[in-house]
């Protein structure tokens, strides 16, 4: 089988912690154990949120004296890439020393005129009072808006469309390799006009990047890992209750929060949909079992799965 | 013809300029015109110094409140593979849209108990006051040295031994996709006696580590791009004169300032001798002419090229 896995952002850093290099490691090395026996059996792509990551860098750039401007949401993206992939990188390395690895850098490609990028909703960077908020907005152009506590900048949260690199992926994998890709959703870029790919201000969901990328490395499987050990029912009331085994038709039924499950079950449906595959939602401890649909949210095609 | 092509930090970035990301991707937009002729008649894998960039986020990170620990070196160079990768990645194919091209992180191996770790020369992150310097020195175990101005922070800069993932540059170069890896002369790594993988706090020569690629990808040239036409025999007196065509022999009889040509005429002899290709050390601009022989220093084999 081929799988790709998409690791949340927060499996990599609580939202208690230090963005410590040496606590964020540790994280790696314990979503790697259990990455590793997948890649054993199966062709594995690993992908990785960066929304703690990226809104560090962001914040550093921000307050850098010898910068005009602090540098946009694609360059931070592949600087997150770079760092999160390394960590990846190496850790996959030492569980599999007999496995070739690879991070490679990938630009997804969203349309400029994506209707996101009119109404941008993604919160970014650090919380600033309004008077602040409402100076670097006229300064340097942003969308500001109040979030819980103050106000923040938003960012387009476009659809991803193609991942440009997605023929060096398919190489790589068909050689053995484990692939890492497409962290942070991908480096946000459009085609202009003359035909020139561009880097734009926005971040993209990582789990709607991951189907995408799952369904165009023609992989079997796409395992979604996050917090919670399934999705749920009725979440956040007292008649709350795990989704085993389910159906698209079964999730598009139903609705989810928007900030969280939505995008994951969304993903899930896509890749099944697209594909035929199955797609799994659940915790890290439960790699295994949500690959062999006895742990987890477990999303088949009508008429049950390939496998 | 297989080509290896480094750039230096200071190709995207001149040391007057301001370190904003639109300045260094218009230099990128500059550096790859130069490169896609070459791309077109040959394999080619383009890597990259990172001194001013890895400089930068030391700064920031060092600055950051959220960090108890600034980020360390190994994982600094990652973030700088990312970035500048992704910029030199998206001009690639920008430039040679019917060409794949693949940034890939890449990790260099070195030895645990290289010398230059007792022993740490190379100047990194910002100035300081003595006492300022003094302080981080205790509190963070660094190793710090008077510089022109003030002190610095100085790192170890071993001897690169190994690419780590050099299987998967030559896979992709095998593929036909142009590679861009080893920024910064790689993400330096050490083999524990468990042998594990793990990044060490050191700053690895681009021009060694891109000699070493070039020999280890089986590359017919290595070509160094840097802000001059070509080595020079006196360099710095009224003597002074360019050297041409000349050989490892010739080179060695002479001495060349440890901290800018030495390492670049180092990296030429150690790519000619261990492979008996040719080595070229030149301006950007004159990159075709460089690989034809034509322009700048271009160190041949005792008996001739290959060509």
């Amino acid at each position: 089988m081929r799988v790709v896995v998409a690791l949340g952002g927060n499996a990599l850093l609580e939202r208690t912690e230090r963005p410590d290099a040496d606590i964020q490691e540790r994280h790696v090395l314990r979503a790697v154990d259990a990455l590793a026996p997948i890649a054993r059996d199966h062709e594995l792509v690993v992908t990785h949120g960066n929304g703690p990551q990226v809104g560090l860098l962001a914040a550093e750039s921000e307050k850098d004296p010898d910068l005009e401007h602090p540098y946009p949401f694609d360059v931070l993206g592949a600087q997150t890439q770079g760092m999160i992939g390394y960590w990846l990188l190496q850790a996959l390395e030492n569980a599999l020393p007999a496995r070739g690895v690879a991070t490679v850098l990938t630009q997804t490609l969203v349309d400029a005129d994506d209707p996101a990028f009119g109404d941008p909703q993604k919160f970014v960077g650090p919380l600033y009072d309004e008077d602040t908020a409402r100076r670097l907005s006229a300064a340097r152009g942003w969308t500001v808006r109040p979030d819980e506590k103050g106000f923040r900048r938003v960012v387009a949260s476009p659809e991803p469309r193609s991942i440009v690199e997605i023929a060096e992926v398919d190489a790589l994998l068909a050689g053995g390799s484990v692939v890492v890709c497409a962290g942070g959703g991908g480096i946000p870029v459009v085609r202009r006009p003359d035909g020139r790919l561009a880097g734009v201000e926005a971040v993209i969901d990582k789990d709607l990047t991951a189907a995408l990328l799952a369904e165009h490395v023609h992989a079997d499987a796409l395992v979604i890992l996050t917090d919670v050990p399934a999705v749920e029912i009725d979440h956040g009331t007292p008649r709350a209750r795990p989704i085993g085994r389910t159906t698209v038709a079964e999730l598009r039924a139903l609705s989810f929060a928007p900030g969280s499950m939505g995008p994951k079950v969304e993903a899930a449906c896509r890749f099944v949909t697209a594909t035929g595959g199955i797609a799994a939602i659940g915790q890290l401890g439960d790699a295994p079992g949500l690959l062999a649909g006895s742990a987890g949210t477990v999303v088949e095609p009508a008429g049950g799965g390939r496998r």
